[in-house]
């Protein structure tokens, strides 16, 4: 591919950026309880004034790295914003009485009362990304400390006791390893240990111990990525087992990517691109209609998810972002051609030319069926961190950089 | 319309019931562990073993009300199995120390290990309807005596303390008056008094009760049944508040149709047709595509539930009857086009003349996308209950008793 086409990716990437951010600058920041409306519709408008506590956290992450990271966002406002979202959270999140440092609610009404705490770890997840990042640009110890004892309780509940989560045990329920879980604990690790020898250090086992927990879902001789497998690496009886999450198997693609590339581990290298990226999205993409499938059953079983044949925005933001680095690390133009694939359809379908971000919701033919920019799962995250990562990588394949 | 048309509806829903009835007589017992199958594919083959305990209950129920009520079903094999899986029921759904009767698991093993209780009142309902028309066709005072244990404990947690569900209160989360709960209650009292004056008695306060909680659902002057009301029936903020479930409020149209009629409540059979069938009938319905949407939101913004726009099974099954109940009641012949309406909509889109039973689940144009015939949520019930109770309205209509 020429060098014109890899600069017209990173325009569009960067003028779809820019695009986005001011979306969310504009229409999500509550200036009167501090935090950010989240439920916002195709043109910006909040429908609903609930908080999610996934998305606070991770729009705080988003504007600090960005803030941090590419200068053109070097600016005040947002600054301000983060620190607002950040000092929300601090303030609202934690659930009173729920142990030290405790569980962080899922939902919060506007003014910061818990609506509703999930007995996952994911809302105590991005509550690390949010204060770590945060740290790193307000240069505030206290937050960096906050960010790493809730990490420690995160290590706590999955490898040591996980009662304090708040789910009991069941007889007919055993442990299972979720696909999510060590995917997440790795992001973290690499959130964490930037910059950071004794931090790395602290987590190097950790990180060993969710690399090899997510090589576990690779199945069936290699042919499959499954979302869920037992603890010692076993297929799962009935739907449970059979479910393929292409999108999910995508972004761990990248993650250990980015983690084999730091180590120089070729090996690991390999399997990131071989069987995280080219196994889902060979199962993965619809052959009729284009586009990444949200679920999948491995023996060809209709998934009991309603939605499985639905286009989810996120998948296809994993997964551009998962081939433009693969693509980066080898130069194959096969995996430049997947990923030019991806971004076709991408842009086609989710991007909205009218009133800017995203749709995040299409039916299996590709058209838009929930409308709004902003919902309890989608906030400003997956659309910004594609973009970011992708320009990023695209500065790298032109031999451009920025502070 | 003339008594063939009539006739001709009354021949259908008769052979369709009896092929429903013989596809999971066929597919759904597990005469090894005892219970039901509920994971069935579209030819019956079973592709996941888990016992889902609403579908346990509802199809010992619905056995038992085929065997106690129509002569051509009361045969040996319907009887077995419908005490198999109440045996089922009894030795397994229960949790062990979650008080007395205690709470029922949501899901089970193929062998009865408890895989997941929900924090919810529902499986313990679906429990007492199994228990209690199991009494009807055993005559085993145990049982209806468990049925009513189970009630009073419902009664408890929903009027008195809802702590036994073991779901923490939250600041911002404040009691809801959600549609299903009144409709439920007032269903299993109607269950439990047929023909027994004393429970009938006992229960009457409470079914009053229902009755009024399932009115407040009646909100915007009369124009809009919203599916989750506060306590003293006023309209929530944000999408919980607008949420419109256009099959629950019919379905509640005919457990209040069913109530009044029995009590000569004029205003109230009203109410239940003008309210809890026209209005969400006529919002509800599909004008571009045919078919009842699963959700909507009365100032017309987008659901935030990814399936919003899909069609299924069980909101049609509930307007059938819901509109040839009234019909039968008022003789109104734009009740019976509401009727022919629907069934010419369901029977067009659901029914599966090649393997029998229906599909459940449709997209917005009318196309099935999932096409199993059993899941986590669709057993042996609404389809069944459905054209038993269109058979024997239609059995009225026509002027035809049986045994």
């Amino acid at each position: 591919m020429s060098k014109e086409k890899l600069e017209q990716y990173r325009q569009r990437f960067r003028s779809e950026l820019d695009s986005v951010v001011d979306f969310w600058l504009k229409h999500s920041h509550d200036k009167q309880y501090g935090g950010f409306f989240t439920c916002v519709g195709k043109d910006g408008k909040v429908y609903d004034e609930l908080k999610y506590v996934w998305l606070q956290g991770r729009q705080v992450w988003m504007y600090c790295r960005l803030y941090r990271t590419m200068e053109r966002f070097r600016r005040p406002e947002i600054l301000e914003a983060a620190k607002a979202g950040g000092a929300f959270l601090q303030r609202f999140a934690l659930v009173p009485s729920s142990g030290s440092p405790g569980k962080c609610a899922f939902c919060l009404t506007r003014d910061g009362r818990a609506v509703k705490v999930q007995r996952t770890i994911f809302s105590e997840c991005f509550y690390v990304m949010a204060m770590d990042e945060l740290s790193r640009v307000t240069g505030d110890p206290d937050m960096q400390s906050d960010a790493e004892k809730m990490m420690d309780q995160l290590v706590h509940w999955v490898r040591v006791d996980p009662s304090g989560l708040g789910r009991p045990p069941m007889p007919g329920d055993p442990p299972v390893n979720s696909m999510a879980v060590p995917m997440m604990l790795l992001c973290l690790v690499n959130q964490l240990s930037e910059g950071r020898p004794a931090v790395a250090q602290k987590y190097a086992e950790m990180a060993d111990w969710c690399v090899k927990q997510i090589l576990q879902h690779i199945q069936r001789d290699g042919t499959a990525i499954l979302e869920s497998v037992s603890p010692d690496g076993k297929e799962l009886p009935g739907c449970q087992g059979r479910l393929q999450n292409p999108g999910h198997a995508l972004e761990a693609g990248w993650f250990l990517l980015e983690y084999a590339q730091e180590r120089g581990d070729v090996q690991l290298q390999k399997t990131a691109v071989d069987k995280f990226m080219e196994v889902p999205f060979l199962s993965g993409w619809d052959k009729e209609f284009g586009g990444l499938f949200y679920f999948l059953d491995v023996d060809g079983h209709c998934p009991t998810q309603l939605e499985w044949n639905m286009k989810l925005w996120w998948p296809h933001c994993e997964a551009l972002i998962a081939y433009l680095m693969a693509y980066t690390h080898s130069k194959e133009p096969a995996l430049l051609e997947r990923f030019t694939q991806l971004h076709d359809y991408t842009f086609t379908h989710f991007a909205d030319p009218e009133h800017g971000e995203w749709f995040g919701y299409l039916n299996q033919q590709g058209n838009v069926t929930l409308d709004f920019k902003g919902g309890p799962f989608k906030g400003f995250f997956h659309v910004p961190r594609c973009l970011y990562m992708c320009e990023r990588l695209l500065d790298g394949l032109l031999d451009k950089h920025q502070g």
